[in-house]
């Protein structure tokens, strides 16, 4: 039986800002990041929850992080903002980006939040969550590291390029999907390498671009692959381009190159499109909002699941009862405290 | 052998707008419709060529759709434009609301189209390559009829919805995909049908929900399926939302109900978005275009195709050589003029 710690989501967000303000991190972005390993934890997504503090940490020894780095937002037309995070974690940026996002879609009903020069590891859906949280349809793109092969190609050229979206819904949580435009997580491959453990045919190929079922040939000197052939593929190169040099920032391929085979990171920009109802709408608010409902009614009433179903059961449950992490990652957490 | 008839890409220009001008359409709505059907031949999508105007002139014939109605084009805001099509087909809305688009793009840096009340019939790529030869990066959306289950589910609640994207390239033709989020197009599947073919087994299911071949089963009473799993049904639920409740018009689901029974074109809403990367990049366009560039070019040197690749080649030779049509085809349509 494995020894089990049980904490308050406040424990939780509590723990995260004492070990990333006493690793340097200033409390602002202290504040940020623990705001998303929270929500991670408390969804029960175990990758991007307490367990990134880890990763983070060891990200920030390495030194090309900052962990100080005030985001320098300007607001560049009436629908347009730019926020450069100056080499720092994503979410501060987000955070502070967000609000002047919000502000000018609800005035000119469509926005664009450009990020640039930051350090991307989380996933998308709290940021797309946050702005559908407050009545705006939101987009999330980014691109990664170049570890993907396009459709009909054997090598890198793509990112894992994750693609996040949310729905405002009245009465209910927002509706939330955030996919990796791969077909496996990188990290999913990484564990199967770390567990010795083979993946399954058509998650990746090796060196020859062969389709292997070997993980490390696949991570090292292979390619992953996009989900559904050329379609998802195709999906990929927007995210990249949009997210990348639409904003004047790196491609997956310059991500990797910049990061010179130190393991690191990506770097590059991110690109949220936040959507106000209100003001695209044709004065029916209501109905669209019911028309809304009843496509997500017939999606669950044929026992299909929405894409955000799973973690706010799980949510509801960490409320109510807090979240259980393993006494080994509660320790070595803890550690990083000395 | 089949006998065939050559023409000029603008005999078939001219042709179109002979046989819709005839047909009852007004002279604005005929020629925005040509251009699109030139187009369609012009790069070989048969389906979407000279023999849409058989299709066209059957829709007309119903009834439902106008052929003379003039778009109501309102700005409605620095970066939204709306065009209500009055239940006209969709070209000459996107026509006279894609200059307006062009215009809010530049000056805000990204703008939306909106096309309310439109019935659609084409592919998307004519309206994004139009806004990528005109330097913007540009994604269009649109629902169709509720034909597709969701990913986990085996009744219709999504659309075939197509998603496009363009982005503008020095030098070379725009780089411009354009899928279906269904497996397959509605079309290939009752192609199959007309033929006795078989279908792949995964492009549908029957009325009981079971996997079938039978292309019969999925059109009457089953359902269609999406790309690449959950990933596809999620993309497909976005272009559901985006381009129906958010504009103030329909999902798939609505546009059958409304349709009833009578198999006629989707009535619906299109949303179009333009980007221009000179407002976007922090200053280095040409640093920016050389790494959008240098993905492409890792794409195609490794034996990978881009999407519009085929389309480019099939246009260089109809530019040459003009465009081939059955003979049984052209008697058709020229037995529209009588």
């Amino acid at each position: 039986m494995t020894e089990t710690v049980q904490l308050s989501l406040e424990e939780v967000h509590d723990l995260s800002v004492r070990v990333l303000t006493h690793k340097g991190m200033s409390a602002a972005h202290a504040q940020a990041i623990a705001r998303v390993i929270t929500a991670g934890q408390r969804d029960e997504c175990q990758s991007h929850g307490v367990y990134r503090l880890l990763v983070i940490t060891h990200t920030l020894r390495k030194g090309k992080v900052s962990g100080t780095a005030e985001p320098i937002v300007k607001v560049r037309s009436p629908a347009i903002v730019s926020v450069d995070a100056q080499f720092a974690f994503s979410q501060l940026a987000f955070e502070i980006g967000s609000n002047q996002l919000v502000t000018l879609a609800r005035a000119t009903g469509i926005a664009a939040l450009a990020i640039n020069h930051c350090f991307h590891f989380s996933v998308l859906w709290p940021e797309v969550e946050a702005l559908a949280e407050q009545g705006l349809a939101a987009i999330a793109l980014t691109p990664s590291h170049a570890w993907v092969a396009p459709a009909g190609g054997t090598r890198p050229a793509l990112g894992t390029n994750p693609l996040a979206f949310g729905w405002p819904r009245h009465g209910h949580p927002p509706y939330v999907f955030d996919f990796a435009t791969s077909t496996a997580a990188r990290g999913e491959i990484e564990l199967h390498r770390r567990a010795g453990q083979p993946i399954p045919l058509g998650w990746g190929m090796d060196a020859h671009g062969q389709p292997t079922t070997d993980p490390g040939a696949v991570v090292h000197g292979g390619a992953m692959t996009t989900f559904g052939g050329h379609k998802g593929s195709a999906l990929s190169t927007l995210i990249e381009l949009m997210a990348g040099p639409l904003i004047g920032d790196l491609t997956s391929i310059d991500s990797l190159q910049l990061d010179a085979g130190g393991g690191g990171t990506p770097c590059h920009g991110e690109l949220i499109l936040a959507f106000d109802p209100s003001r695209f709408g044709l004065g029916d608010l209501q109905g669209d909002q019911a028309r809304a409902e009843r496509l997500f009614a017939t999606i669950v009433d044929q026992g299909a699941r929405l894409p955000s179903q799973r973690r706010y059961e799980a949510r509801a449950r960490s409320v109510a009862h807090g979240v259980t992490l393993s006494y080994q990652l509660y320790s070595d957490v803890l550690a990083l405290l000395r």
